[in-house]
């Protein structure tokens, strides 16, 4: 019987690129299925008075440097950090939404993370988000067009506001069988929780 | 041939406790060996515009119910929060300089930690310091006089901003083969450059 967690997540944060990656893996190892809840990270950090690590300069050198390639060499993947961070993710999280309606959210929110994340693409831009996603052959224009519907502008901020309500505090924030999970360096617990 | 990993704590941390606790097993087990540096976590957290994850309340509250009793759990060790929280640990961590002086600071270290995170107790007030140490068998009106020492009391601010300048910005922080590791949920990685 296959699990689902559920992913609380912001493009702009490379630990969530970096659990995005791993429930991947999970993903094909365990048959880990998951549920993305696309939320504005700025909007869960203005409602609970936290803030970014790297507010912290110390903090990010020490997550630069050592912490972030340490576990993305732990699993295997690529992580190269944005030369453009921090980006202004807003339309492409609106876009999540979008996608989400237009049944491709997997693909999108994949595509997005490593343009962010591997390729160090300014996502903030609006030309450059439209590029990529046609290059990958997705509906960019579609997709593009109902980020910007007042429906799915107004559903972003009230899954930011309902992630805040469940507790979340950060980026990313799991759920699984009820229980939550802050950070990526918390999927080892939630792959004991898969093997119990 | 057994490593040496410098420890930088504060009693006040509960993660630090934890990391204490998971250095003792790791000790054990791999003959890891452990300097202990005493700081003032308050001096660190102004020098470096920090703070503690509990000051926001939605983090506290996970950390708190979910979050720390997850890696006492894991690693098999107890942890009751103490009610006191947060203790003023000035003096308890000047008795730390001052137990290194007298040739116990292992022992100082770990009855303060437990005495804390284990036995609850307000080790803020001096009368129940000066209990805790006598009950232990340690010279506790040496320790208490020697705490209060100019020289003690300038030799932990001093560590403080020499930990600063090495770059720690919170509490623990480990210190093996030259690489900064934050965080008692990193010992994995020390464990593991223990085994490479």
């Amino acid at each position: 019987m296959s699990k689902t967690v559920d992913f609380y997540f912001d493009f702009g944060s490379p630990t969530a690129y970096l659990a995005h990656k791993r429930l991947q893996q999970l993903g094909e190892q365990y048959g880990l299925q998951v549920r993305y809840m696309p939320m504005l990270l700025g909007g869960v950090f203005k409602a609970t008075g936290n803030n970014s690590p790297v507010a912290i300069p110390a903090k990010g050198a020490y997550m630069l440097q050592h912490d972030l390639p340490r576990f993305a060499k732990r699993y295997g993947v690529p992580l190269n950090f944005n030369p453009h961070f921090p980006i202004n993710t807003l339309n492409l999280m609106r876009g999540a939404i979008a996608a989400g309606r237009l049944g491709c959210m997997a693909d999108y929110v994949n595509l997005a993370f490593d343009a962010v994340w591997v390729q160090e693409k300014n996502m903030g831009d609006p030309a450059i988000v439209s590029e990529t996603l046609s290059e990958a052959g997705l509906d960019a224009e579609g997709i593009i067009a109902l980020s910007q519907d007042p429906e799915v502008k107004a559903e972003l901020l009230a899954d930011t506001e309902a992630a805040v309500a469940r507790g979340v505090f950060g980026a990313p924030t799991l759920f699984l069988d009820g229980a939550m999970y802050f950070g990526q360096d918390r999927l080892d617990f939630i792959e004991e929780a898969l093997t119990d």
